[in-house]
């Protein structure tokens, strides 16, 4: 049935854009790469959706994939403007192999895509579609330092402060803890006590080591300590945060709404981190908001600043919005803007990131090999 | 460095194999294909094992892109016989988008192939080499059943009788209640006091609606109920299991070993039943084993009965295995066993799992499709 509402053409577009440096953090080992991949929905009436997701390096061509054979055909002839429902349908369509993982980063993009359709059928921006608490959000930045020599860091955290940011971020894990709290100690004593500074342990630890570290953390008044262990041990988050008496922030790594329902309530986070681009897009990013706010949780996010800005401000309940070091948004047409330590919304009706194709197009990649180099 | 057991190659194929008939379940829907992609890991010595994974009908290409893009290019040169230390770096090289979903699948194949390499070189059956308990296992037969008429329905189960099983089940989750009870009657009623029944409602109920069902299914002696809710709810499961009082079986959506760990610990499961294709393949069915033994639970599994045969056989504690209805066995030079209502294990060493290329042919499929398809 014709309506000029309907889903006529989804297109798929993986870059796989290199860093200006090398990234390391206590996990993940060496980043060289992100990976961005870019969804347009086109519907009938004309009308042009853009959406995105990116990963540190690996599983891009799976996700390219997984929307290109198993959502596109299902997305096809569907009514655009019914984006829960379609989130919903999505999520079943490929649960047996979902619940999070790849499933979850291709979802991602396409809603998405479907709020930037939203958004520009409203004429609004998404900072004011989604609540219009402000058209800002308080700011940190964080690189992926944990491979950076002392003076590196320093000079790397001096740059931020230099750009106006008011609150920064390190990366712990190193293989001694007391070079840890070294790091920290030089990082307090170069910003001062009135900049906020948070900590990332990027899952490295045992619960004992995080306790350990969370006590040995206090005198340099710690925002947050991020990540102290793997995401899936409740316990383990409820014992660091009780017997390390530390405010604890994690979400990256948590891909499905119930995971960060079940942190909550049965481990411990006080800044849950839901990034868009891996938790359902902007629908599972305000369920778990939403979550928070029922909580008296504050919302934080992970990564893709460029989108998130508009998210955290539009929320009465938003803490720190990270500037992540994947530069996502240097290519759109609006880098990240700051004033007064402060990250500002754009006022673009849609989901107001705009890629510069001028210079994302030499890192475009296919994402489906030619048969000659598979078939050995 | 050369080395006898390093990895030189990692090939991946690609097949959507036709049902022969339509089987619908309550949340996944009708299925209509399942995926099959089986993975040969090539050493220097020239050895060579083989492994696989399966899928409803979704996300096969993915798998297989996460594989060859992500997966294979870390394996190659690694020591194949490391399978344990293999396992846990290919899960924290894949983390950020793992944690379940597409990448366990992936991981699954790949483990699968590395133990077909360990049994072989060991000149050992699976059965034997896990432990040898025994060389059989007591089994079931289910088909995805949901959409039959009652007729077809028990003219099923007489079939599975008549084939020599003394364990049956069927699915639940009609559109009203009365109508999963009615057919749980109906098949009580043919088949006796004697054999053993379980129902199985695909993830469908809220947790009232499961405890009204385990009240109305008591006098039916079921032996376990399967999957009443979605499988994030950890407290929903507790209180099934606690209000309802029935025994619960869980498990083929459960997709890392924490999962487990959290629904045993936390939630309820009777009967855990991992699935080697998407819980890590051997190692991490393994690993499930174990913690239900440490819990004193038996052990159950999902699907690919023509692999789970030699692995429920070694266990002590095993309870039923799952003959599932994706016919992967029949694709096999030996289909599955049966002998006095148990699964026989096969002799031969490594997996004994054999695929036959003259009956699979036909629906090998690309899943590196052509640029022209996708740039339209
Ligand atoms: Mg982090
Ligand atoms: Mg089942």
């Amino acid at each position: 049935m014709s309506n000029a509402r309907n889903i006529i053409d989804v297109v798929t577009e993986f870059y796989r854009i290199p860093l200006a440096e090398q990234m390391g953090d206590a996990k993940h080992g060496i980043h060289t790469h992100f990976e961005l991949v870019i969804v347009k929905i086109i519907l009938e009436s004309g009308n042009q959706g853009v959406g995105y997701t990116y990963t540190g390096g690996v599983g891009g061509r799976a996700i390219c994939n997984l929307i290109e054979h198993d959502l596109r055909p299902f997305l096809l002839g569907k009514d655009a403007s019914c984006i829960e429902k379609i989130w919903e349908e999505m999520n079943w369509k490929i649960h047996y192999v979902g619940r999070g993982g790849i499933a979850s980063f291709a979802i991602s993009a396409i809603d998405i895509a479907l709020w930037d359709l939203r958004a520009k059928k409203a004429e609004e921006p998404l900072w004011r579609l989604l609540g219009g608490t402000s058209n800002n959000t308080k700011a940190y930045a964080g690189a992926i330092d944990l491979n950076f020599p002392m003076e590196k860091l320093l000079k790397n955290i001096q740059g931020y402060l230099d750009s106006g940011f008011r609150a920064v971020k390190i990366k712990l894990g190193q293989e001694r803890l007391e070079e840890d709290i070294e790091r920290v100690a030089a990082v307090r004593a170069l910003i001062g006590s009135d900049i906020v500074f948070m900590v990332d342990a990027n899952m490295k630890w045992s619960i004992a080591t995080a306790i350990k570290a969370a006590w040995m953390l206090k005198e340099f008044d710690i925002f947050w300590l991020e990540e102290p262990t793997i995401p899936d041990d409740y316990d383990g988050y409820h014992r660091i945060a009780k017997e390390g008496g530390v405010a604890i922030a994690a979400g990256e790594n948590f891909h499905t709404i119930y995971e960060f329902q079940n942190m909550i309530t049965r481990g411990n986070i006080d800044f849950p981190q839901p990034d868009a681009s891996n938790i359902g897009g902007i629908t599972g990013w305000l369920k778990v908001a939403h979550l928070a706010h029922v909580h008296n949780l504050p919302v934080c996010t992970h990564g893709m600043q460029e989108l998130h800005v508009s998210l955290m401000s539009a929320m009465p309940h938003a803490s720190y919005l990270e500037v992540h070091s994947f530069p996502i948004d240097r290519y759109t047409t609006r880098p990240l803007v700051l004033e007064n330590g402060k990250a500002v919304a754009p006022d673009t009706p849609g989901i107001g990131v705009e890629f510069r194709r001028d210079l994302l197009q030499e890192y475009k990649t296919e994402f489906l090999t030619d048969k000659i180099a598979v078939n050995r």
